[in-house]
């Protein structure tokens, strides 16, 4: 998916709304633990409920993988079911030396066809790059993420008066472009927005951390959107686990509408 | 498997080799290909003819993922063909908040209950953290990488005067212990070793880079080897694809033997 179509889909549903498919097998509905993919038909049911308000979906990858083989399986049954004119993204931040980057970049971007992955920057160009080469496809690199953890290596100060994040942010920038490459900046980091945005003034950023993890919708649009609105706001608890009944779709309805007609007042 | 029984089977077999199962279903003999599980077909005959070499098998898991589900079976299969006195690793470098970082180690020491797995540093501490809670398993944080990609980010001086690989190195070292935390460290960058022997005395280095990425072993074990040898050398492809022919199983054995003979002069 490219950008126009991107930002078409947002203007047309009046939503930056990224739905995270973290899903846990001891969190979904016991009713539904008869099926035989009792994981993939959560999140069918989820995509039915939400794909109205939603422009993405992020799923993470750690939660499939668990699982063995069969969460792989679980997961190319759920990217099959998202509408063609959703995003997809892989939030599976790999990263290792150039050989090891093509084989991720394969398994992301074409063994399971997602339209985005979030790869980690530690390792440098070459473990970026090769994602990088793929034509339609978007690389979303972590800039300042949401955890505490944030505050270990990002936020440490370089000699050349840069934070450690901001130097991956603008220097990853350089190898690719708006067009192909995003990056994850937390919304429990909403103050930081402003400066990053003012550096980076096209780019979209994935911002998780929103609900679940303490972060204020406000905050990051006040100091994060631009004209083409330039963000995607993810959820994942507060909407996929809104209920643990037999009506947790209807109950993920309600949380994604809600967070969908906030974010509406923004985009019209 | 803990420090004692690692050190124990250095000594026995006077070597630290670590042989890489970056097996590539592109790059096995073609003979393979009609076996069911190829990829393990070929790693099984590798292990038979290395492990008498081989203290460590390191598998880089983004060559199985991109397979598919499939991929991870063989894997699995790979995994208990491998003798139990030698050190298993998942070259995974995973990476992620809390909740995602205890789904990765729930992975890689339970559904493929490997010994070791590979991460990466950049969201700090809560994402090392879930992995060290295992007992008698390793994590193996990234420090200094072998790639060229390892001067874009690591190599940035802070303003504390450090290196960020050293500030990584050393932060990291005081979350875990040596006797559950390792650093990854390239062959490549053997000049760097001594200093980073100096500051971590007692610690495990995984030493990736000798052989196809040009790092010398000579270099390696006379900057970085301590009174219990402190080295895992890893050598992937110049073991595995020795030949491309029938006789790969005898040229990979070969291959190994004879690095085994190098490290023997320095165990001894």
């Amino acid at each position: 998916m490219n950008r126009q179509e991107l930002v078409g889909q947002i203007r047309t549903k009046k939503s930056f709304l990224c739905v995270g498919l973290d899903t846990d097998l001891k969190r979904i509905p016991e009713h539904l633990l008869e099926n035989e993919y009792p994981v993939f038909e959560f999140n069918k049911a989820i995509i039915e409920a939400t794909k109205e308000y939603a422009v993405a979906y992020k799923i993470n990858i750690a939660f499939y993988e668990a699982m063995g083989p069969r969460g792989w399986i679980s997961l190319q049954k759920t990217l099959r079911v998202i509408p063609e004119n959703i995003l997809t993204i892989a939030d599976a931040k790999r990263g290792d030396i150039g050989n090891t980057a093509d084989q991720y970049a394969k398994t992301f971007f074409q063994t399971y066809p997602f339209d985005a992955v979030t790869v980690a920057p530690y390792m440098g160009r070459d473990s970026i790059q090769p994602f990088l080469e793929y034509q339609n496809k978007w690389t979303i690199v972590l800039g300042l993420t949401s955890n505490k953890g944030s505050a270990d290596f990002q936020m440490n100060e370089l000699k050349n008066g840069r934070m450690t994040y901001e130097q991956v942010m603008y220097t990853t920038a350089e190898w690719g472009t708006e067009d192909n490459l995003m990056f994850v900046v937390g919304a429990t980091k909403a103050t930081s927005l402003t400066a990053i945005r003012a550096e980076l003034p096209n780019h979209f950023f994935l911002i998780p951390g929103v609900g679940a993890q303490g972060g204020s919708l406000e905050d990051v649009v006040k100091n994060g959107m631009n004209e083409e609105i330039g963000l995607l706001i993810n959820s994942s608890r507060g909407i996929i686990y809104a209920s643990s009944g037999t009506d947790f779709a209807h109950a993920a309805q309600n949380a994604a509408r809600k967070l969908q007609s906030q974010m509406a007042h923004y985009v019209g």
